[in-house]
């Protein structure tokens, strides 16, 4: 107890200090999360040898003497496994990470010499503490739900619902429940069924190949201990009353929306996002990309909802309800080497529309947000050939469940979101990659795209 | 909201009436507990029909007018999945169910008509609430850790690694341990590797056919969503420093057992256990005593140590530190139709033997303290035959994995704990059994034995 204590006090000691980042890692759908949080801590980890981080201030300024993984402040947050996710990028041959699938946290502690005179004179050496917080995309995809009625909520679902891919897959539920009388007392065994229903209708809208993003609520998804407590039993329920009468079907499902808010969502928020001070959002656009208009809509409705949340400016949910601390926002683009190198800056300015509304952009008070395309590891070459008289960048590498390398023509990223006309069939069919296996003669280093920049947006004010 | 808030009030009510019982079951290593409790549900679902609990005084005297599911009242509590489990037992050919691993619970209503001529005249009518809160043993058998400190702790666990089979189980765990300073800078890679070396020899004092019970801490074994937190990557280490540096291997081992104590044991002791009213423990004695004398020892111990936690009459853990309210508790030894109707007796005065200390016995105040020998679902039959001149009880079941039934003479439960010399080799081995197939001519009621006793010790003084 008295340990306890005392760790407060020194965890408070950093705070005042600004010598504590809590930096929040999410993305949706397998857009490389594991994989981006090992590099970036190999990375820091790697320091400044071999020069891998040539646009991160702090090291090409000569200034960064070096990173180590020390103990974790939280004891109840589950470790990110480094150490095991490493092992398997760099086994032979090597293997992406498997996907983590709740929160999990890791530290680091980054020495450097300050940047002034006098800081440095004061001190030779100075220490920040890095936690990097790991959690699934679809725990702040709940954010928004904090400011929506059950009604509310219920109506934007079956609207969803109107559309394809959610229109087939969502007939199963949608029958069942036009069965149901909102008004009628409620059955545990009924509202278990259509609750069971409707998250089958998630998984499938979550499953590949369908991939969808935008799904509500994310516990249904991944319960965790959760799993068959009443407030994942539920699903959403139009009801013509404005009242309902307690006891009803249609009344427990509301009252059970209301506790998922309460102990799930807004305990999310009091535990974990309160205490962030940057947070990253991960997404692979080419995937987006590849699955067509609706998904690829599916996906900016996602990262628009995500923003959201930062909207000081207007009434946004979270300014109202809640206040996050979070300072700067970063959307990155993954996967940026599975196109030739000169469409990652289209790569990037198509992330930025679509998570920037010009409109809006002024209202972001205090929070910086910025976009990126990167790559965690690359696992590709681009490789510029002649064909038919002109010069075309190529890729090479080891396509997904391949043995052996390929060199192919990706094609090219749009720089604004297409318009529905422009996507004919098979517009857009970036492949995925297995991680390149090292040569015997090559150094330690994982090979990144841009995490320098990652870091220097990230990190670089609290290391000068 | 304010469903939320009158939902309250109407327990609250509840409460104040003594309309609401909370029933709390667990149970010892594989004890049968998901088929009890699915059992004792079934028998009030059936209620008087078909003569099935002749020994429930409220059925007995014709008072009893039924019982129903209804919605639980905690939301973030999974639910026991009764519907699930019945299915499972009334298939064909029937299954038992699989074990749960958490915590769930399941409400019953049931309506009686009481007992005094007065009340009767008053209402004809009462309804109390029966809330059945399945929890895993290893939770009850940590309770204990809140009075021990990490050194307290960890000389018991070496101690009793100094007996088999615990011994040649934890070699891999001790000789990692011995090689380690205590005083060394403490390591995340050395606190897993000694962690996992640690868990490893848990899970392989848990695992048939070993299956011990005595082991600390109990989130080790069933970590849920606390997988990799740093509370549960320790190990018992003994130090020679009674003060040891902070940031050192054994003090940050005695930190995180300390936060375990904290942000597990005592949080399971404020969200559930200080909430129960009635404690059962279910143990399956048959098993212990084919396991021969260290096994029993270990059984014989966990329940002493579990029955500690009630014995106020003395300085114990609970009395000083927390104080539960339950008021009865039962033992309950499982599976009784392993052995013929004559042993039965035998079974429930050997528990007695166990968990009675004639010394202590006065000093449960407040607490009344029960044995019992039960079959939640009777899968067998006592079969009485001559056998060379003398008359023998035979049992008549499908053994565990056969399909067709054997009349076997399972042997004699001894009416005392057996001396050492006593444990000669294969003294006992009785059989697990297939649950029957229902006949087509048989009712729909699953037999038990003895649940009605069960129900009337519990419930009896609930139900007047």
């Amino acid at each position: 107890m008295v340990t306890e204590a005392r760790k407060g006090v020194e965890d408070l000691l950093y705070l005042a200090m600004d010598r504590r980042v809590r930096l929040a890692v999410t993305g949706l759908n397998q857009s490389g999360k594991t994989v981006f949080i090992t590099s970036l801590i190999h990375q820091l980890l790697m320091g400044a040898r071999l020069g891998g981080l040539p646009f991160f201030q702090v090291v090409a300024e000569g200034r960064f003497q070096g990173a180590k993984t020390v103990l974790q402040p939280s004891m109840h947050i589950p470790t990110f496994r480094y150490d095991q996710f490493l092992e398997s990028l760099t086994a032979t041959p090597p293997q992406w990470p498997k996907a983590t699938d709740g929160i999990s946290e890791i530290r680091l502690a980054i020495r450097f010499r300050p940047k002034g005179l006098l800081q440095s004179r004061l001190k030779a050496t100075n220490t920040i503490f890095l936690d990097i917080i790991d959690y699934p995309g679809e725990w702040l995809l709940d954010l928004p739900l904090l400011g929506q009625s059950f009604q509310e909520w219920s109506k934007e679902v079956v609207t969803l619902c109107r559309t394809e891919p959610r229109h087939t897959l969502a007939q199963p539920w949608l029958a069942y429940l036009g069965a149901l009388n909102p008004r009628h007392s409620a059955d545990e065994g009924v509202l278990r069924h259509a609750s069971r229903l409707f998250t089958d209708f998630l998984l499938a809208c979550k499953r590949e190949p369908i991939g969808l993003n935008y799904l509500q609520p994310g516990r249904f998804l991944i319960p965790g201990d959760l799993k068959d407590a009443p407030l994942l039993t539920f699903c959403p329920m139009l009801s013509p009353d404005p009242s309902l009468e307690p006891g009803s079907l249609a009344q427990v499902m509301a009252d059970r929306f209301e506790s998922y808010k309460e102990l799930v969502v807004r305990r999310f928020y009091h535990q974990h996002f309160s205490h962030f001070d940057r947070q990253i959002v991960l997404v692979d656009l080419l995937k987006g990309l590849n699955r067509g208009p609706n998904h690829f809509a599916d996906m900016s409705r996602s990262l628009k909802s995500i923003l959201k949340n930062f909207d000081y400016g207007r009434s946004s949910i979270l300014s109202r309800l809640l206040r996050p601390k979070i300072d700067r926002l970063l959307f990155v683009a993954t996967k940026s080497d599975h196109v030739a190198a000169n469409q990652h800056n289209n790569l990037e300015r198509l992330l930025k529309r679509i998570v920037t509304d010009p409109v809006n952009e002024a209202s972001f008070y205090g929070v910086a947000v910025e976009t990126m395309a990167i790559a965690s590891i690359v696992s590709t070459e681009t490789v510029v050939k002649e064909h038919e008289g002109r010069r075309l960048s190529f890729v090479r590498g080891r396509p997904k469940g391949r043995n052996e390398e390929v060199l192919l023509f990706p094609g090219e990223i749009p720089e604004k979101i297409p318009k529905p006309e422009e996507w004919h069939k098979e517009r857009f069919n970036f492949l995925e990659f297995e991680p390149v296996i090292a040569r015997n003669d090559s150094d330690d280093r994982l090979p990144h795209s841009r995490l320098d920049l990652v870091l220097d947006f990230l990190l670089g004010d609290k290391v000068t």
